[in-house]
């Protein structure tokens, strides 16, 4: 039954897709006339065109049009660096009239090419709008510009003993608003939730220019729909995200990490059921690396690890963070933990590691965070972002593997690694296939494998990174029919010609 | 600026009033030939209605009619009590064929009248849907009916150590499904967000009787539109929600909770800050009420007070709650923060009464919960329900005294209290005139002065009570005029007839 939907599914795509390459019959290219529009309430430094009068080199677009994986291009003549949301809603204005397509781009570091344009629409880069507009240090609500990168914002409120309620491994250059819009999960969901809980309003600039001011910094406000939620998560599809309120946490006052090696998979789900019971409320990160994933973070430097006596016998490994009020209430349940995991008869870890100091904190988190960054180091990467059962994570990893191995294609020039990390407390898995090129053998090899897995699970086929462009065709692994159509006519009210980032999320 | 907005508004509404009220052209009235029809799939138990075949006399009627407190009475002739979410789409997909308007019912607690018809709609009670469909003790996500009783659910989940990310004064009648139809705060908002961030799906049944089936699991799920956003906070105007899919933390191992009186209204907003210090992630309840509330509290037997001697020269009183994972570390963290309090040169307390025992606990909450029902006891009263900025309860109160003295109100038979009382942490005030009849003058004399004071503080006009019928006028105070716009564009996609429980939230 899924096989056969399926297979109609992809004719009906395939017909799409040919369709939008061939005639693109709705939306305009832009010329040198847009560029003279643009001008006259644009500073010539907040326009980058190979058109004239403007005409640089298309190197110092280039940049803007591929997403930094090197998977998506895009061929775009124009990027605009508005500074304020007036500016934007001109443009806005001047793109909904003459049917440009528009791509907002914020640090561009998706993975899944929503934020590089896919022809040659018109690139709007939020990094000028960059200020902190506000921030109250009683309620913790923050208001800053979209284009604030999320690492600033966590130094700016960091005197005042808050932090930002999200944290992930490209915070040093993706932008709140790009969070924000593709509702960046995490490091610490585990702890403060999705941004859909810690969102208290947006400012949104719509396709057709108007500014939807609902920069609430209130902490309730059930006065009708809460339009905000559609823009968290719709990748630029809906408006141009502008401004953003947040209510940011109390800072911690200590925290801890822990890297746990255990023997076998098997054990991380008594594990973390154990972690919740000693640590509670202070648990805020449980983070799962296979032995693949930790031997790759290794090998290209990311963190100091474990001696080899301590890995043997590992076939994954945990980290686990704590942040709290108290440094010694803290110490207490995480060694009570440690005591009772080493000292029961069948101990579920082999080693546990518990940072003793500032810098062994940051190492131990680097071997997490850093997988990433090592794995694009073997070759290109095919990254899965799902969301199953825990108990799965392994099964999948090893499922995908067996499929590459099936098909022909586990050896040093085809794929090189299949590796499994990722959030085991919010269930969901990075799921990464490191290879010697993308090939087109290779992505036939995993999808709809991968989408069909996951779908199997009754999972979602995205739990953090998006649609994007990646995705589109895959959408109905995790959505129905019904929602599918209901999100079709949304898009139709707040973008009737479809100039929004074109044929990202739905196709 | 604001006043002649305002008064071109309130002429605006006054002709769509009468428009309404004159005419309804669009809906119409249930007839017998109706009740043939829904006792086709129905059981004849599941039909309450005044018409033949059925004719049961209007006094069965009478509590679905009218809400809890005699506020708002409809003239419906017609419950129905479906059982399945299958039944429910039926009978949507009939009153949409022939322009029947439907009022979803659950608790019937709501407190704007948002739950009871103001005409003859049909209502559509989800009483009898009052299953658990699933809970998973892993993650936390339970799965129930709409029409499960929020305490049921609670009791459901303790024995595995879980409890609902809600609770409230209404929860032994209030279902899940008008808890999420109306985004219910409560009091645990301080420590497990909103239900924006902890539902995790929703089954609804959409106007034209097509069922959305979204009822995910999964913590994280990035694909396309958060559609089950929308339905959160609608108060049932967008479709009838049947199923709901909750994130359910686990249970703190210990409680405890602290009574404070305070000296001046001044101190509250000092004492947030060191208890958010000193308590950080283990504070669960910040509760404010104000003297008068408190003596309200104390009449009606609501708990049993402090003594004559700690209460003497208190003007307001603050209700700390902490939840943590040990019972030793919560107790050290709060007899510091009570010392602190005590000990400095100014104290922020007068008094500082700690429970000793469950039963104690138990009274203590009861003070505060207590509150509306021991004001309901002193005649009929106006509920407001805004977020305005901490610092700024009191003067809101006052000001509002002040205003109907000024209307030579302020008397026994008239308005007999004002007082205010709520969420310290969420920003949200409950103010309430207890008066002796809801009469034509109080109410000019309060609106729009409430929500043109609550809109000087850019605060909300209803923090977490909703719009319902009481507050569709004033939804300009709080959202703008784009803002309103495209929810009129929303609800037209989802309800093109008008049919699901008309004039409530938009007018």
């Amino acid at each position: 039954m899924l096989h056969s939907r399926t297979a109609a599914s992809r004719l009906l795509r395939c017909a799409t897709r040919w369709q939008h390459s061939s005639a693109q019959p709705t939306l305009n290219s832009i010329t040198s006339d847009d560029i003279a529009h643009f001008a006259q309430f644009l500073p010539q430094n907040a326009i980058l065109s190979t058109l004239s009068p403007i005409s640089v080199p298309p190197s110092e677009i280039e940049q803007y049009n591929t997403d930094w994986m090197g998977k998506y291009r895009g061929s775009s003549t124009t990027v605009l660096r508005p500074q304020t949301t007036e500016q934007v809603s001109k443009i806005m204005k001047w793109c909904h009239e003459r049917r440009i397509g528009v791509v907002p781009q914020g640090g561009n570091t998706g993975l899944v090419g929503g934020s590089v344009p896919l022809k040659d629409e018109l690139i709007l880069s939020l990094s000028n709008m960059s200020k902190v507009r506000s921030f109250d240090p009683v309620s913790g609500a923050l208001v800053a510009d979209a284009g604030c990168i999320l690492e600033s914002l966590t130094e700016y409120i960091a005197p005042h003993d808050h932090i930002m309620p999200l944290d992930l491994g490209a915070k040093g250059s993706c932008q709140i608003g790009g969070n924000v819009s593709t509702n960046a999960g995490g490091l610490r969901l585990l702890r403060y939730g999705s941004l859909h809980g810690s969102v208290l309003g947006l400012e949104v600039v719509l396709p057709d220019g108007t500014i939807l001011d609902n920069l609430s910094t209130l902490r309730k406000d059930n006065t009708g729909y809460d339009l905000k939620q559609l823009f968290i998560g719709a990748e630029g599809t809906l408006g141009v995200v502008t401004g953003v309120s947040i209510l940011t946490p109390a800072a911690p006052r200590t925290v801890n990490n822990v890297i746990l090696a255990l023997p076998t998979f098997e054990n991380v789900l008594p594990l973390f059921k154990l972690a919740q019971q000693h640590l509670s409320e202070i648990l805020s990160a449980f983070e799962f690396i296979d032995r693949t994933a930790y031997e790759l973070a290794v090998k290209h430097g990311q963190g100091k690890g474990l001696s080899d006596e301590e890995i043997e016998g590992a076939e994954c490994f945990v980290l686990l963070e704590t942040s709290g009020g108290k440094k010694e209430h803290d110490e207490e349940k995480l060694n009570i933990l440690l005591e009772t995991l080493l000292e029961s008869d069948q101990p579920l870890i082999t080693t546990g590691v518990l940072s003793q100091s500032p810098a062994q904190f940051v190492s131990l988190w680097k071997l997490r965070e850093g997988v990433p960054e090592a794995v694009s180091k073997e070759g290109k990467t095919y990254k899965y972002d799902i969301s199953i059962p825990i108990a799965s994570f392994k099964e999948v990893v090893d499922a995908t593997r067996e499929q590459l191995r099936r098909k022909g294609l586990l050896h040093e020039d085809a794929v090189r690694h299949v590796i499994g990390y990722g959030h085991v407390g919010d269930g969901n898995l990075h799921l990464n296939i490191a290879a010697a090129a993308y090939t087109p053998e290779i992505e036939s090899a995993l999808e709809p494998f991968v989408y069909e897995l996951v779908a199997s699970y009754k999972g979602s086929i995205s739990a953090e990174h998006g649609i994007g462009a990646m995705k589109t065709h895959a959408i109905h692994y995790s959505k129905s029919g019904v929602a599918i159509n209901l999100m079709r006519r949304i898009k139709q009210v707040f973008d009737p010609h479809g100039i929004m980032n074109p044929r990202k999320v739905l196709e």
